[in-house]
């Protein structure tokens, strides 16, 4: 069983991209065609289930060959209950079964026995006596930190046993991460004892490339940050959303990587998902195309990584 | 459509209680004939989620006329994947049919548009266009606050927009709760600065009752706070874990409600639900009658809140 880090950073490497495309089915931004089955069918929720899978598997398909991994954002889904959170977990199978890794955005924290049902949930197997039910459907998590330690140990137990991986929120790309992660205790902002912490959870799961098991959520939108975040987590994958719809671009990000070009995973989400409904694609591709649009950001954002990483 | 604050007091009021019971489906813990059941199953997953669906029913009708509300752990029913999601939901329905509310212990949290998503799926209503594709499920969630105003901004929305609650995060019960939550910033421990903005965001929510939809979760481990944070957060309902299995007591959450013994609901999970594992329960009450033990396990507890409390 391989270490997280090592099987990320391997994808990282073979297809010269550390881009993650992160799958957020939006009901009013679905392609056309698929949205037109909704309104058609006798079933809509349902349908609209049916339509999550089919956009995601049209995504995956389309940014397959230059994303390291997906990142399904299991608020959308779980939108349509227990049918959403089927498709939740076919979309996991599908992107595994092409070759991609899967981070699930789940942001997930709790307690004592209740976290370990989480951990087991994503990460882990799922036991009635000896009798397995089932396994976690993904490679990594996001998880909160508010909780402390308590939160977090079960995930990271899980990543040692199942060479998975998590991504613990430490400084995130919102505006008003500012209420509470900014706010000074004994002479550095919240986000920094969170950083700390990272480092110290993931001093004993790093992996023959160098990189943890725990990793941590930072904010492209901060470029600013990020020399600093990798000062205080040296052996941190980083995972940094805010590249496209919130306005950082692949120049901010490159204070998170190393001098091989590793240690950042960067996380686009509508930027690339929904290129159809921007120019230049939005005139040049017809709806039923929908996929050509998606491919074609991809492709776009990976080059520039490409060149900005030297990869 | 009532205000969350006034209908859940109202239950306290006219049932005499402020409890609030836990449903925690352990795989490990259930009654000895339904996990025979799954045991004896062809799929053991679906009969896992069937399980969990008849302990969740069996628990409910037998702390209904003692208890204010129930309070479903996701974590659990997640760790069955979309079945288990399945039995959460037609939980949260018995529940309700049964005249209790929901408090979906969730603790979700994200941002924008992606927390919205949440906000819909638990308290909202989760539309295609200008189809109705389902309802959420829950009359309150537990809401984590690491991500600022952003990540409680749709909930609050969805709280005033129909009738709900949340609870956000303030204190917890378990021991590391302090890596964090205990940090001091400007003088105060970040749970205060926590507390405070509860406070502003819950100002302009406050039903007849004089409480509002925005409420706290306190842990009751930590008896001397509790008077402090009724200070800081005078309109917040306070969610109590921690009596029971975590040690505190009726006494000490005492100071959490006001003269009128309301402004607290005190959440018990495992001392009631698993009561037919102890003594005196396990010697008393054979293992086909494990529902006695649940209720005679609320019943004690309801009964000494009472005397507390004065109800």
């Amino acid at each position: 069983m391989e270490h997280f880090a090592d099987r990320i950073l391997e994808a990282v490497r073979a297809k010269r991209t550390p881009l993650v495309v992160g799958l957020d089915p939006r009901l009013d931004q679905l392609p056309k065609p698929l949205f037109e089955r909704i309104s058609a069918s006798s079933d809509p929720l349902s349908a609209s289930a049916q339509a999550f899978e089919d956009f995601s598997k049209g995504v995956i398909e389309a940014i397959a060959d230059c994303a390291a991994a997906v990142k399904p954002q299991s608020a959308f889904f779980e939108m349509l209950g227990a049918r959403g959170v089927e498709a939740f977990e076919k979309t996991c199978d599908f992107a595994r079964s092409r070759g991609l890794l899967v981070i699930g955005d789940v942001k997930r924290g709790d307690i004592g026995t209740t976290c370990e049902a989480y951990a087991d949930a994503y990460l882990g197997e799922v036991l009635a006596g000896k009798t397995r039910l089932r396994s976690g459907v993904c490679d990594a998590i996001t998880v909160n930190p508010y909780l402390g330690y308590d939160g977090i140990k079960p995930f990271i137990k899980n990543c040692r046993g199942h060479g998975k991986g998590i991504f613990v929120l430490v400084k995130t790309s919102n505006p008003s991460s500012a209420d509470f992660q900014d706010l000074k205790a004994a002479g550095a902002p919240l986000f920094e004892h969170v950083a700390r912490a990272v480092d110290a959870w993931g001093a004993e799961g790093v992996g023959a490339s160098g990189y943890s098991d725990v990793g941590a959520v930072v904010g492209a939108t901060w470029p600013g940050l990020l020399t600093r975040m990798r000062e205080l987590m040296p052996k941190a994958l980083f995972l940094l959303p805010g590249v496209g719809a919130q306005g950082a671009t692949a120049e901010d990000v490159a204070g998170a990587f190393d001098s091989n070009g590793l240690g950042g995973l960067v996380a686009v989400s509508r930027h690339v998902i929904f290129a159809y409904e921007r120019e230049p694609f939005k005139s040049q591709i017809p709806a039923q195309r929908w996929t050509e649009a998606v491919a074609r950001a991809a492709r776009e954002i990976t080059d520039n990584l490409r060149k900005v990483l030297g990869l």
